[in-house]
């Protein structure tokens, strides 16, 4: 296959190359992960928690060099710490969720005395993650450690845009023998995913609704089971009697964190009327103190733009939105070109409709744009009012009145108080309503359990057996 | 949209027709069914069982319609009496798993003290159900029941082939308003199960492969979760040590019952070769015991075949086998015409080939071909040498053994020293591997959580909130 040049968000400059493997090397080693999967799976979990843990002292070993190269694939730096962090908190965390799940033997007692049923659970042989570009490390192991402790095998395909981890994490992963065996990374773009589908029995995809569904069509096609983490358009429903301060604070944080280049970052805002000005004026302030991490990586907040693709539709939504009569407040009427690379402030837009681009598509970007709403049923409204239906937050007087409130919006995570949390806080299972997703929640206990299959044995203990009943 | 003309399989006269609705019809149906179904939901689960509760009272009352209607729409009496049987039996197994279900409010702490984190179920609105002939009522309902207490609506289409009880069935739904408002039945073929499919939001379908898979397409391209149950290949084991007059009893009911038409029926039986010259004359003279239902429908245990169109499969799969050198041991070279419908009876084959139709392809008929093998690594390396894998039977000397065997077996419930337990226990929980199917059980409590989305609500009941924390 033709090498693929790779971009560096910050230069600009195509300065790395992947060099995707052929369909007949991807085959040979989907064959080789298949076949170490069988011991990998009668070995038992205690075997596979000591691999994983394995694996995170060699992740910690080469903790410099996995944030240098994730560096250099996002050109922002702080989130590339947090995301080796975070793999390392979260290898822990599912270990210990596994050793739970696993220790569960189920025996039930059927409706007739002498019949028995004893649950197994049967881990799908090899599972395939193709995984985006916004949290390359993260959103490339988040089903990667539920299906390994699950006793699958698991093949990763990362994005072709932020691919100069996928060494490091590789040689971290090739240092725990019996873990290389059953684990590996690929690199490629869009050809070697599709590729990829037709070697794998069930197929993890984190990425856009476009490409979700093609992969959704594509697994129907092959006939295996697939779980999609897809965009989202996250609404902020702030209410009058919420704290101001404080939901300025966090929905400026959801908003931009990444520069906005997260599937859970708020990407609406709705403030009831009488408040409305007040809480514009607050966030406007707040938006206006952070600053781009620009010349230097360390010089502030915001990194460049990771996709160059994603410039023109953050441009294309502002372009829209302007068009359609938003005012700006904080930020640029377009990503700015610094030193090779597209920024993007921070920016507050209000007097936006609700039917504009920038409020019905995910525009990925650390854009804010607010919109005043009366009372409860018409904030509700809007923010179900898109195809997505991924997290939201709502900020209230109490937390009961914001849950309250938060049980009328079809989403799967509602923050109360605070924004995103589901960045932060692994722990509660979700899933996605109407294009968010398809499938099972990836966090949690049951995360583990949509790697498998339950196998029931009805096991009849009489000494008899009526020739013909029912 | 032209009447559908529908067989009798007994007389094989076209005595009755159904009238699918229009596209216009059906939207304006399910439109109704989702407008009744927010009311459905927050009523809450002591009402919705207190609905079906009722609608029991109702079906017991038209216990002999219904019996009557199933008895026209497939021939046979004894299963149609146990299809309303199992129905009241299963709407009070229901309730009472649902009731459990509820009860469970799950609050959970996250690993942030001052974060909370409650789960909550939210069901999906509309749910779609497409049915087979071979258990009309059964079929029907299997899905329905555990979707009506999640509390989504539900829209039934049975297949045109058996249509004659829905006029019945839907007569004690219309008798419980609270019920009729957001549970409908429809009559139709393949095109009003195709439009079924663009007005719901999550489909079960009950049926083959070719068309399970186009109903996947389909989902895919509509971006709807769907649950498929296909067909099964199921195989017995019979090990020496095992007792051979209790696995044939067993294994000739799970392989002839309803004329064999059961998606878990026994359709290929693996013979240990110093027990399988034994094993062949117990079953082939118990085979011959068997009587047709035939000329009067209380006259034997065999109905007719149900479907014409399944007649030319079975035929197909006999003649394949015959003509690859197969010994007849019972039964006929094919389907017998009498009396305008076709009947087969038990056919118990040997010098099947493992290749041959009979035992790679779904038959669905009352036949029984038999091979031998030498040891359990060929056993399990037959049992598996198929396309599907729904469920299975393993006959050893102790059940522990044959548990230990079939948990080598790729199918979802496998019964031990019996055969098609899941016909009987309904508590098991399993998936289906291969074709066999895509999704999660719809047995046991966690047959309700297929219709709900899990949501997560994180409350961050902190004071303060820190300006820039991840």
């Amino acid at each position: 296959m033709p090498a693929i040049p790779v971009r560096n968000p910050r230069s600009g400059q195509f300065d790395y190359e992947i060099i995707p493997p052929s369909q007949e090397e991807l085959k040979f080693l989907c064959q080789g992960l298949r076949a170490g999967q069988k011991s990998w799976q009668s070995q038992g979990i205690e075997q596979r928690i000591e691999a994983l843990q394995a694996w995170k002292t060699e992740i910690l070993a080469k903790h410099d060099d996995l944030v240098k190269a994730l560096t250099l694939d996002t050109g922002r730096k702080a989130e590339s710490i947090l995301e080796v962090e975070l793999l390392a908190t979260s290898i822990e965390r599912w270990c210990g969720l596994a050793r739970d799940f696993f220790a569960e033997k189920v025996h039930k007692k059927s409706a007739i005395p002498f019949i028995e049923i004893h649950q197994e659970l049967s881990p799908f042989g090899l599972v395939g993650v193709i995984s985006p570009w916004n949290f390359p490390l993260l959103l490339s192991i988040i089903d990667a450690i539920p299906a390994l402790l699950a006793g699958s095998a698991v093949v990763v395909k990362p994005s072709e845009i932020t691919p100069r981890f996928i060494a490091v994490i590789q040689a971290s992963i090739d240092a725990v023998p019996e873990l290389a065996k059953v684990f590996s990374y690929l690199e490629g773009a869009g050809e070697t995913g599709s590729h990829l589908l037709g070697e794998v029995d069930l197929v993890c995809f984190t990425g856009s609704v476009a490409t979700g569904k093609k992969v959704y069509a594509a697994c129907a096609e092959r006939f295996i089971p697939c779980f999609l983490e897809l965009g989202g358009k996250d609404p902020a429903l702030v209410f009058e009697g919420a704290d101001l301060e404080r939901a300025a604070t966090a929905i400026l944080w959801g908003s931009v964190v990444n520069c906005g280049h997260s599937c859970l970052s708020i990407e609406r805002v709705y403030v009831q009327a009488n408040v409305f000005e007040a809480f514009l004026k607050l966030i406007s302030e707040k938006a206006q103190a952070i600053k781009l991490a620009y010349p230097g990586v360390d010089d502030g907040q915001i990194g460049p733009v990771i996709s160059d693709r994603q410039v023109a539709i953050i441009d294309e939504h502002l372009k829209d939105a302007l068009e359609q009569g938003a005012t700006l407040h904080t930020g640029d009427t377009a990503c700015q070109p610094l030193g090779g690379g597209w920024y993007c402030r921070p920016t507050v837009l209000s007097n936006v409709a609700q039917g504009a681009k920038i409020i019905q598509e995910e525009t990925f970007g650390p854009i804010i744009p607010i919109i005043p709403f009366e009372d409860e049923a018409e904030a509700i409204a809007l923010a179900n009012g898109t195809q997505f239906g991924l997290s939201a937050a709502v900020f209230a007087k109490t937390w009961e009145e914001a849950e309250r409130i938060g049980q009328h919006i079809e989403a799967g995570a509602i923050s109360i108080n605070d924004c995103a949390l589901t960045a932060i806080v692994h722990e509660g299972e979700k899933q996605s309503f109407k294009f968010s997703g398809i499938g099972g929640t990836r966090m949690g206990p049951s995360a583990i359990k949509r790697f498998m299959r339950q196998k029931a044995f009805i096991v009849n203990k009489a000494g008899v057996r009526d020739p013909w009943w029912f």
